[in-house]
């Protein structure tokens, strides 16, 4: 790489390594690029990794997590990928609704653990959009729960905006 | 049944129905009554209805009942279902576990609503059932939320049990 | 009184009283009524209590209700004591600021046990004041948990107003 | 270093190491060490530092965080520095029961905040302890809460322990 083109891309990986969760989404500006890339010129899809442990206060009379919990979870999780790809969504102006959750128990987590919870969006409809969040217990990748949750982004007046344009840039890159 | 027995049947009844919550189990008082009843002479099926005033500590950033908070109002409900009508399941060594929730948010619930809570079982499978748990403001009428909880029943050792005999019996009452 | 109006104001009180929150604020039915009287001619005070049900979401590990939970128990009696007797203090622009919570915890709850929660100011300052929540055992009596939540009241710039004039005739009722 | 001692270090230092918060506690055993030491010779307290980011989920209706949600917080802090420090608590029979927690709140936390949770213990006493946890906003070290939380060290009987022998050390390092 020329050392323009060099400077220019150790710039973004800088922005995109700061903490390992914070990546900058950048498309490769040069098609003629033939060197090494850098670790995310080939993954253009951004996946979004929270990991949560479980404390004694996230478990109920069975010693297991709740099931209220888990949807806590899960919407940290989707908070960690917004944020760090989108900046504050309240502060554009759109606001997240979630509109349906459809969410299977597999099996249950408890104290000790460490919850891996992956999300990415499986289904682009017209006005909403589903995100499949995962979570399995990090080291055996045991299934805890997985969740379809069906959101509508939507504007200052509160109405559903249809999923394209500027919408469907901003949701691209977490499509599974 | 004849008039006195109906009479007394209304009397136990209405000790049965002094708040929606709290219906004495009784017994049939009397040796000589040989007619087969219905437990509740006028009503065959037992509903259970929650009542829950929305306080500031139930909503979010929107202002609206946070979407994990709804899952513990719906809990709610199935511990005062299954309370009042089956005494404490776990002190009789079952456990209720929920395999899977769908639900649909369809209007908020505010600071000032108060929601009631519908619950009642919609599907008896091999060894799972379906809860529909409806909530809806007091008044209006509005919708809220609706979910499709679906659960076993555990016993001792934690499997779960096949809906029969006992179980059916346990369960019969709440169907819709 | 006389012996005919007393007999009255017991029947009003007895309606008054059916449940404890649930208190009717009536008008003198009566109008050759022209005596000055307290609306609870026996009690110049307001109490307030709250009860709650201890379910299977509101333990922790160790099977005992989780100490954040509890101050979720009197945050919910506090909505109650307001809104029973002052109406929507937020719609009135009132904002209620909690600055200090000194709880103790004195013998745990756990499933099945019913908490009753009472509440009363305990001192008037010049801005804040504070408010002694003590929960027990329904029945038995056993303290559960003791705290003193010392508060201020805002106004709509949200700074302390004086504990005077208007705002001390909203919470007088409420000294113990 | 003797090549023996430089490898025990090495080996120390490597658990030390693994994750930043985790900080294997060893006491230098030989005086005569006069090469560069690992990072924690010179700390000889360890210190816990916990990180949460502010969700809506977290807040209420005055768009601050919950004063509940605070104690969950500090509760968080808690088990990582017990966590970290003293493995699993639970598995060596004892149980950590708080008696009094006297709370703060100096100033709100808001959707975008990043909490700072400093947790040391300033108080030994015959059976119980405290633990001061301070908490402020990241960057600015704007104050938000502190709180004082006194504890016990029960054994498997449920009886508080004094705090001397093999329950001093085992707090010892958590001093202020």
């Amino acid at each position: 790489m020329s050392g323009e083109k060099h400077q220019r891309y150790r710039a973004l990986n800088r922005v995109c390594r700061q903490e390992d969760r914070q990546c900058a989404f950048f498309s490769l500006p040069d098609p003629q690029y033939r060197e090494p890339v850098p670790r995310h010129a080939t993954e253009s899809r951004m996946k979004n990794h929270t990991e949560i442990k479980v404390r004694g206060y996230h478990l109920d009379l069975y010693g297991h997590v709740n099931n209220a919990r888990y949807l806590e979870f899960i919407e940290e999780a989707r908070w960690a990928l917004f944020e760090e790809h989108l900046g504050n969504l309240a502060a554009k102006g759109y606001s997240f609704f979630v509109v349906n959750i459809n969410i299977n128990y597999k099996s249950p987590a408890t104290l000790g653990d460490t919850i891996e919870i992956d999300s990415r969006i499986t289904r682009f409809g017209g006005k909403s959009c589903t995100l499949k969040q995962t979570m399995t217990k990090k080291g055996a990748g045991t299934p805890v729960v997985e969740a379809d949750v069906t959101f509508v982004i939507a504007g200052p007046e509160g109405k559903a905006l249809p999923v394209e344009g500027d919408i469907r840039d901003m949701l691209e890159p977490f499509a599974a």
